[in-house]
C-alpha cells in the first residue's frame, strides 16, 4: 500500500544513522584540530581561510604555559567526572540488575512460567510467544536501553570535557572561532546519541523478530523494555548529576561571592573544579541520558499501539517502522541545520551568537515539516487502523502528518514562550531584576510568579496539541506528535551541549589566568547558552508531557483497561496522589541539593580559613576533597527519590490495580508538568536577572548595578535559590512523569492479570 | 422511618442556630465589660474572681492615657477597616449584580424562558417547576449567600476591632486575662457565623418549599445558588483581603525592619495602621467569607445529591435535613468545647496557652463524633439508596456515619500534621532556621522543600477519606465527609480570629507606648496564634478539597454526565488546563502582592524622607495615605484573578461543554490542592523559623540569633516572601477549587443543553 517498499525501510533507516555517526565523528575531527599542546601560533588557523574576517583581535596566542594550564584544568575536570560517573554507574548498575531481575520475574509470573504459547491477547485467532519469553525479551531490552542510555551520557561528558579547554583556546583567536568549536562539539553529542538510540533500536527490533517472526504483539511489548531502560538510567543521571552540580555550584557561590568576594570560577576557591565537573555530569550527561529516553519511550509507545493497529495486524513492516523513519529524517534535517551555524554562516560579532543559535531551531522546524511530508506520502498508506482504547480508528496519512507536525510546532511555541520568559531581552526578567531594588524577598516574590505565569502558554500549546492529535489518531497520534517534537533531537542537543562547554570554557580561563578579553568572549557565548539551554529545557518538558501521555495511552491499551473514569474512588484517589508526586520528589531533591550544598560550604570554609595563603594566592586548596563531596552527597541522595519513582507504579499496580495507577499516572502528568516548567523557568529568569544587572548593557541595568551593589546582591539570592529549581528538581520531573508511564507499560501484563492485590483480598 | 419526626426537625435546627446566635451575643458581653473608657482600677477585675491567681504582676492599670491612646488607636484601625470593606463591597456589589443576571439570563434559557411545567429529570413521573422560575430562586439564593456572606465577613471585622485594644488593656492584667477576651472575640465571630449560615439556609429552604411544594429537584437546585454567592463573594473578600494585608505587611516590613532597623508595629512607620488594618480585611473578614462558603457549599452540596437520592424522591424531610442538624449539633458541641477553654479551666502561664488551643480541637472532635453518632440513628432510617451517577445506591446509617466522622478526623490529622510542619517546637522549622546559617538562599531553599514535604500526609488523609466516603455513599458521603470536617467551625474559627486580634493587641501596646512587658504577653498570645491560624488554613484546604470534590459530584449529576473518562481528549485537555489554573491564579495574585508592596515601599520611603522628624518620633506619618493605597491596590488588582476564577467555568462549559468543564475541574482540584498547602505551610515555616531566632528560647536558637544577626536578617527575607504565599495566594486556591466547582453546579442545566457550542460548530 506505501510507495516506500519494506526492503528501503530496512536499508533507509540504518543508513540515516550511520550518517549521523559519520557525520558526529567529521564533527569530532574538526574539534580534535585544536591542539591542546602547544603549538607553532596560527597553524590551526590556517586550515579554514575566514579566521582574518574576524573583527576581535587575537591575543595571548604565543603564551605556552596559559595552553600547559588549560591542559591541566581541562584532565582535572575530565578525570573528576569520569570519576563521578564511574561511582554512579556501579551504584547505579546494582540497582538495575536487581530491577531486570524484577522485570523478569514479574512479567514470567503472568502466565506462571510456562514456556506454552498462548492465543494473543488482540489478534485472538493467532498464537502468541509465552509470556515467559517476552519476560526474557523485556529484560534483555531494559538492559540495551539502559546501556545505550551510559553511553549516551558518557561520550558527551566525554566530548564536552575533550571541547572546553579547545574552546578556550579558540577564544584568544576571537568569539567566532569558539563559537564553532564550542558548537562542533556539542553537535557531535546530539548526532551520536540521535543515531545511536535510533541504530540500537533498529537492530534490537530486527534480532527480536527473528525470535517472535509474526508475533508483533509480543515483539513490541519486549521493545518497551528498551525505553524504560533508557529511562530509568536517565532519571538516575539526571537526579545524581542534578545534585552534583548544584551541592558543587551553590556551596562555590555561598562562599566564594557571597562570603569572600571573589569572582566566579576564581582557581581560590575550592569548590571550582567540583563546579565544572558538575556542569558536565548534570547539564552534559544527565541532559543527554534525559533526551535518549524521551526520544527511546516516544518511539516505544508509538510501536506498541502501531503493533495492534492495522500495521500490525497486517504485518505492514513500513507502517511499523514510521516512527523510526520519522527519526531517520531527523538526523538528515538536522545535519543539513547543522552547516548553516558552522559552514554556510559565519559568526562575527557577539550579538550574532544568538540569533544563529535560535535560527537553528526555526530553520530544522521548517526543514523538518516538509521532511514529516514526505515520510507520511512515502511510507505510508493512504487509510489504515488505529487502535483506540477496544475499537479500532480509522486514519489517514496526511492526518498523522499533521500529528506529528503539531508536535513539532508546539515544541518551538513552548521554547520561544520559555526564551521570552527567561531572557533578559524582554520584560518579565527585567521586571524581576527591577524587584531587586526593593530588596531579595521581592526579587524571589517576583520570580515565582513569573515561573508560574510562564505555564500557560505552554500549557494551551501542548493541550491544543493533545487535542488535535488525540482526536485524530488516538494514543498513536499523541506518541508520533512527541516523536515530531523529539524530531530535530539531534539540533536541540547541540545547542543544550553547546551552553556547559561555553560555560566551562569561561571557566578555564579564569583559572588559567587568562585575560579578560578571553573571559568576555567566553562570557557572551555563555549568556547566549543560557537561553538556549531553558529553551532545551522548555522542549524537553513538553516532550515529557507528551511522551508520558502515550506511553500511559499503551499502557492502558495493553492492560486491557477502556475507561479511566474521574468518578470512581480508585481513579480519583489516584489522580489526587499522582498530583502530590512531583512535590513529594521535589522536597527530597531540593533537600538534597541544600544540606549537600551546606556540606559543601563547610569545606570551603574550612579550607579558606586553615590553608595558609589560600586567599592571597600562594596556597594551593584541595579540589579533590570538594569533589568527593559532592560525589558522595549525589551518590547518597540520589536514591530515595529514585526509589520514589521507580517503585510507585509496581506498588500502586500490585496492590491497588491498573485503575487507581492509571489516576496516580494521569495525576502525576497533568501537575508534573506544570511544577517543572515553572520551577525551570524561575530558575532561568532569576540567574538571567543577575546577569542583566552584571552585565550592564542598558540603562535601566546600570540604574540596579554594579556587581556588589545591593541590587546585585538579592539578584545572586535569587540565582541561588533557582540553581536547584531549575537543574535539579525541574528537570528531573520530566523523567518522574516518564519513567512512572514507561514502567506502567512494561508490567501492564502482571497488572492485569494480578495486580489489585488489596481490592482483591477486601 | 426514622426516629426523628420532621416537626422534631424543623424545631432543633432553627432552635440550635438560635442557640449559637445567643452564646454568641453572651460572648460579646463579657468582652464590652473590658472599657475602653478610663475607669476605676480593677472595677472588671472584682467581677469575676480568679484574677488573683494569675502569676503576672499587673502593671499600668492607672495610666489613663494608655487607655484613651488604646482606644484612638482602634478607632483608626476600624475606620479603616470599614471604609476598605464598604469601598471593596460597592466594587463587587456591581459586579455580583452582573452576574445575579447572568445567572438568571443562562438558567432561563434553559427551556426557552417557558413558564411551562416539564417532567423532571429524575423523577420522570412527576412534574417539575419551570426553568424560569429555578432561574429565579436561584438568582436569589445566589443573592442570598452573597449577602449572608458579607454580613459574615463584616461582623467579625467589626468584633476585632472592637476587641483588639480590649485585649491589650486586658494584657496589663496578665496573660490570663487577654487570652480569654481574644478568645472570646474570637467565638463571637465564629458562633454567630456557624448559627448565621445554618438559619439562613434554613430559612430560605422553608421559603422556597412554599412554591416549590413537592419539587424538591428544583427546590434544592435552586438551593444550589446559596453556595455560589456565598463562595463568590468570599472569592474577592479573600483576595482583595490577601493582596490589603500583604501589601502593607511586605511594605511596612521592607522599609521599617529592613531598611529603618525600627520594631515591627513602631508608630513611627507610616504603613503601621494599614498592616493592622491589613489583619482583620484578610486573616478576619476573608477567613470568615471563606469558611461560611465552604459551609454553604458542602450544605448545598450534600442537599442536592439527597434531593435525587431516596430522602427527595420519598420527601423525607428528616432525611433531607441530615446535613442541617449535623451542623446543629456541631452549634451544641463547639458551645460545650468554648467552655473548656473560657470557664471549665484557666490558663495561668504562657506555655499553657497553645496546649489550651489545641486541646479545643480534640475536645470539639471527640465529642462531635458522638454527637454524628447520634445524629445518625436519630435521624437516618436504617436503610436508604444515594444517587450514584446514573444508578442508586444502598447505604445504612452507620455507612454514613462512618463517612461524616472519617472527614472530621482527617482535618484533625490535616491540622496535626500542619502544626509539625510550620511550628518552631519541630525539628521541620528548625532545620529551615538553621538554614539561614549560610544566607537567606538556602533558608528559601529548604523552606520550599518543606512546604512541598508538608503535602504528603494531608493529601493520603483527604485520599483515604475520599476512598471510603466514596465507596460508601459515592459523592453524597463525600459531602457528607466534608459537612464533618466543617462541623466543628465555630470552634476552628474562634482560633483562628484569636490570631489576628491578639497581633493586632500586641501593635496596639507598641503603638501606645505601653511597657515591653505588655508587648511580650501579646506575643506570646500571638506566636500561638501563629499555629493555630496553620492548622485553620490546614483545615480550610482539607474541607475544601472535599467540598469542590462534592460539589463536582453533584455537578456531573445535574449535567446527566455518568462517566469522565481521562482516556477521551476533551477530558485530558481539560484536565491538564485545569491543573494549570492554580499557578496562572497564583501568579496574578502573587504579582499583584509585590507590585502593591512595591507602591508602598516607595510611599513609606517618601514619607521617612520628607517628614522632618518622623525617625525621632517628633513628626507625625501620613497614616491615611499608606491606608488607600493599599485599598486601591487590591480593590483594582482582586479583579483579573476574580475573573479569572468566575469566567473559567462559563467560558469552558459554554464553549466546550461538561465533559471538558469535568475535567478542568478535576485538574484544578487535584493540583490546587498541592500549591495551596505547600504554599501556605512554606510561608508558616518562615514565619515561625524567623520567631524562632527572635525568641531564642534554646541553646541552638540563642546560637542563630539574636535579632539584627545575619541569619535573623536571611530569615526575615524567608518571612517576607512568605508572606503572600501563605496569606495571599495559598488561601485563595481553596475559593478557586470550590468556587468553580459550585458555579459549574449552579450552570449545569445551562451546559447540560447548550454547552460545548466550539465542539457542535466545528
Amino acid at each position: 500500500m506505501a510507495i516506500l517498499s519494506d526492503v528501503a525501510t530496512e536499508v533507509l533507516i540504518p543508513l540515516a544513522a550511520i550518517i549521523g555517526i559519520g557525520f558526529s565523528i567529521a564533527q569530532w575531527v574538526l574539534v580534535a584540530r585544536v591542539k591542546l599542546a602547544p603549538s607553532q601560533p596560527g597553524a590551526s588557523r590556517s586550515k579554514d581561510g575566514y579566521g582574518d574576517s574576524l573583527i576581535e583581535e587575537e591575543e595571548g596566542l604565543n603564551d605556552h604555559n596559559v595552553v600547559a594550564k588549560c591542559a591541566e584544568i581541562q584532565n582535572a575536570i575530565a578525570e573528576g567526572a569520569t570519576s563521578f560517573l564511574f561511582t554512579e554507574y556501579q551504584y547505579v548498575g546494582v540497582f538495575m540488575s536487581i530491577f531486570a531481575v524484577v522485570i523478569f520475574l514479574f512479567l514470567g509470573s503472568v502466565e506462571g512460567f510456562s514456556t506454552k504459547t498462548h492465543p494473543c491477547t488482540y489478534s485472538k485467532d493467532k498464537e502468541c510467544k509465552p509470556a515467559l519469553f517476552n519476560a526474557l525479551f523485556s529484560t534483555v531490552s531494559f538492559l540495551l536501553g539502559a546501556i545505550t542510555s551510559v553511553v549516551s551520557g558518557f561520550l558527551g561528558m566525554k566530548i564536552a570535557t575533550y571541547a572546553n579547554a579547545r574552546t578556550t583556546l579558540e577564544a584568544r583567536k576571537g568569539v567566532g572561532k569558539a563559537f564553532i568549536t564550542a558548537f562542533r562539539s556539542g553537535a557531535v553529542m546530539g548526532f551520536l546519541l540521535a543515531s545511536n538510540g535510533l541504530l540500537v533500536l533498529y537492530i534490537a527490533i530486527n534480532l527480536f523478530k527473528m525470535y517472535y517472526g509474526d508475533d508483533w504483539e509480543g515483539l513490541f511489548e519486549s521493545i518497551t523494555g528498551y525505553g524504560l531502560g533508557g529511562s530509568s538510567m536517565a532519571l538516575f543521571g539526571r537526579v545524581g548529576g542534578g545534585i552534583y552540580t548544584k551541592a558543587a555550584d551553590v556551596g562555590a557561590d555561598l562562599v566564594g561571592k557571597v562570603e569572600r568576594n571573589i569572582p566566579e570560577d576564581d582557581p581560590r576557591n575550592p569548590a571550582v573544579i567540583a563546579d565544572n565537573v558538575g556542569d558536565n555530569v548534570g547539564d552534559i550527561a544527565g541532559m543527554g541520558s534525559d533526551l535518549f529516553g524521551s526520544y527511546a519511550e516516544s518511539s516505544c509507545a508509538a510501536l506498541v499501539v502501531a503493533s495492534i493497529s492495522s500495521f500490525g495486524i497486517n504485518h505492514d513492516f513500513t507502517g511499523m517502522c514510521y516512527p523510526l523513519l520519522v527519526s531517520s529524517m531527523g538526523i538528515i534535517v538536522c545535519l543539513i541545520t547543522t552547516l548553516f551555524a558552522t559552514d554556510f554562516f559565519e559568526i562575527k560579532a557577539v550579538k550574532e551568537i544568538e540569533p544563529s543559535l535560535k535560527k537553528q531551531l526555526i530553520i530544522s522546524t521548517a526543514l523538518m515539516t516538509v521532511g514529516i511530508a514526505l515520510v507520511s506520502w512515502l511510507a505510508l498508506p493512504y487509510k489504515f487502523t488505529i487502535f483506540n482504547f477496544g475499537e479500532q480508528k480509522e486514519v489517514t496519512n496526511w492526518g498523522l502528518f499533521l500529528c506529528v507536525s503539531i508536535g513539532l510546532w508546539a515544541g518551538l511555541i513552548i521554547g520561544y514562550v520559555t526564551e521570552y520568559y527567561t531572557s533578559n531581552a524582554y520584560s518579565p526578567v527585567q521586571d524581576v531584576a527591577d524587584a531587586c531594588r526593593t530588596g531579595a524577598a521581592t526579587n524571589v516574590i517576583f520570580g515565582l510568579a513569573l515561573g508560574y505565569k510562564s505555564v500557560i502558554i505552554p500549557i494551551f500549546a501542548i493541550a491544543l496539541g493533545i487535542y488535535v492529535s488525540f482526536t485524530i489518531a488516538a494514543m498513536y497520534g499523541i506518541a508520533v506528535a512527541a516523536l515530531g517534537m523529539l524530531s530535530t533531537i539531534a539540533t536541540g542537543l547541540s545547542i543544550d551541549a553547546y551552553g556547559p562547554i561555553s560555560d566551562n570554557a569561561g571557566g578555564i580561563a579564569e583559572m588559567a589566568g587568562m585575560s579578560h578579553r578571553i573571559r568576555e568572549r567566553t562570557d557572551a557565548l555563555d549568556a547566549a547558552g543560557n537561553t538556549t539551554a531553558a529553551i532545551g529545557k522548555g522542549f524537553a518538558i513538553g516532550s515529557a508531557a507528551l511522551v508520558s501521555l502515550a506511553l500511559f495511552g499503551a499502557f492502558v491499551s495493553r492492560a486491557g483497561v477502556k475507561v479511566v473514569d474521574v468518578l470512581s474512588p480508585k481513579v480519583i484517589i489516584g489522580l489526587i496522589v499522582g498530583a502530590m508526586l512531583p512535590y513529594w520528589f521535589s522536597a527530597m531533591t531540593m533537600k538534597s541539593v541544600g544540606s549537600a550544598a551546606l556540606k559543601m560550604v563547610e569545606e570551603v570554609r574550612r579550607q579558606f580559613n586553615t590553608i595558609p595563603g589560600l586567599m592571597e594566592g600562594t596556597g594551593k586548596p584541595d579540589y579533590a576533597n570538594c569533589v568527593k563531596i559532592s560525589t558522595d552527597a549525589s551518590i547518597k541522595q540520589m536514591i530515595p527519590p529514585g526509589a520514589l519513582v521507580m517503585l510507585t507504579p509496581l506498588i500502586v499496580g500490585t496492590l491497588f490495580g491498573v485503575q487507581t495507577l492509571s489516576g496516580v499516572l494521569a495525576g502525576a502528568l497533568v501537575s508534573g508538568v506544570q511544577v517543572a516548567i515553572s520551577a525551570s523557568n524561575t530558575g532561568g529568569a532569576w540567574d538571567n536577572a543577575k546577569k542583566y544587572i552584571e552585565a550592564g548593557a542598558s540603562e535601566h541595568a546600570r540604574s540596579l548595578g554594579p556587581k556588589g551593589s545591593d541590587c546585585h546582591k538579592a539578584a545572586v539570592i535569587g540565582d541561588t535559590i533557582g540553581d536547584p529549581l531549575k537543574d535539579t528538581s525541574g528537570p528531573s520531573l520530566n523523567i518522574l512523569i516518564k519513567l512512572m508511564a514507561v514502567e506502567s507499560l512494561v508490567f501492564a501484563p502482571f497488572f492485569a492479570t494480578h495486580g489489585g492485590l488489596l481490592f482483591k483480598l477486601f
